[in-house]
């Protein structure tokens, strides 16, 4: 855990070359240029927030096309409380450097480097990054991505990004419940109900 | 519940006109023509089986249109255990029917006549067939079909259907961890990921 740790909330590195004062926009100090300058990209109308649209044209540019599924699920898990549908300056630099620690993770476990990662590198992805998540659940999870082929479900980043999220998503929220360590938790169903139906509701 | 358990098992009626044996479809006797003959109509291929795209051709021809991100949860809540992709004329005919109870709820519900149900009306709904869902955890659920005008949401009957279906299905799972009947279940690791991660794949 504790190297999932560091991934989750490693500080942003310096920024470099940038005159314009980024605390202004609410970003953290030390924040990327990079991210500020993508994040203004997308901001056209200078309010300081984002939405679920230019969020995906933000990291699109950044990366390979993210599908609006993934964009709606990351919105919900760097929410602001006050905001559920845009993200600020704040949760969008989380965000961006969340992303890349992920882009690290695929490219050491896409190992052939075909761009894709396979149920069994993505097992060893989750593990390396401190969840061992069983076999069962992840072909549960990736089946969604079958396409009636019958050939072997392989992730590109996007997919990556989302099986990886939903996985850390609900393990957390178990763990949060699992208050023992004994490897069982006990919902109200009021709890198990406000824990579920929120990433039902991102995949819009 | 006792009138719950009623809507989703009553016995379809009686069918009327139909001279084909439809036992050797594999219907269960008793089944109405209109649904082997619609069963028929998208089953071009006499498989005996249905996928997501011709059960949606179905049941748009019965109702309204249906997203496909309904028809893929109706699949998941249906599914023979064989064949999660597709469905048989069982499975057919017991959905057929679940939704011809549906429909007569919601239109019992909506008292205005206005094609929609709104947050109270969906309580109502769920209160009079034996489920007594929390305001908030509606709200959590239908916030998913907000637009950002910032109005009241109002659910068609394809939306309805979809949370209806989601707030059954969850709820089961859940008593049926509540074996005390205390309101809290106790999910292991395992149960916990592979109960809720079909929700989540549904939603394609």
């Amino acid at each position: 855990m504790a190297y999932f740790n560091r991934i989750f909330k490693t500080q942003p590195s310096a920024p470099r070359g940038y005159g314009e004062s980024y605390e202004q926009w609410g970003f953290p100090p030390g924040t990327h240029v990079d991210v500020i300058r993508s994040f203004q990209m997308v901001d056209r109308d200078r309010s300081g927030f984002i939405d679920a649209a230019e969020l995906q044209q933000a990291l699109s540019s950044a990366y390979q096309r993210f599908s609006l599924r993934t964009i709606r699920l990351l919105i919900f898990l760097f929410k602001n409380p006050n905001d559920p549908l845009r993200i600020g300056p704040k949760e969008f630099a989380a965000l961006w450097s969340c992303l890349g620690q992920w882009r690290g993770i695929f490219e050491r476990y896409d190992k052939d480097r075909s761009g894709k990662i396979d149920l069994f590198e993505l097992r060893d992805a989750l593990y390396g990054i401190g969840y061992a998540i069983p076999a069962s659940i992840l072909q549960l999870l990736i089946s969604k991505y079958e396409n009636g082929s019958g050939r072997r479900v392989e992730l590109n980043f996007d997919s990556f990004v989302e099986c990886g999220m939903i996985l850390k998503g609900l393990t957390d929220k178990f763990k949060e419940k699992d208050q023992k360590h004994g490897g069982s938790a006990t919902f109200s169903y009021d709890a198990f109900m406000s824990t579920v139906i929120p990433f039902l509701v991102s995949y819009d």
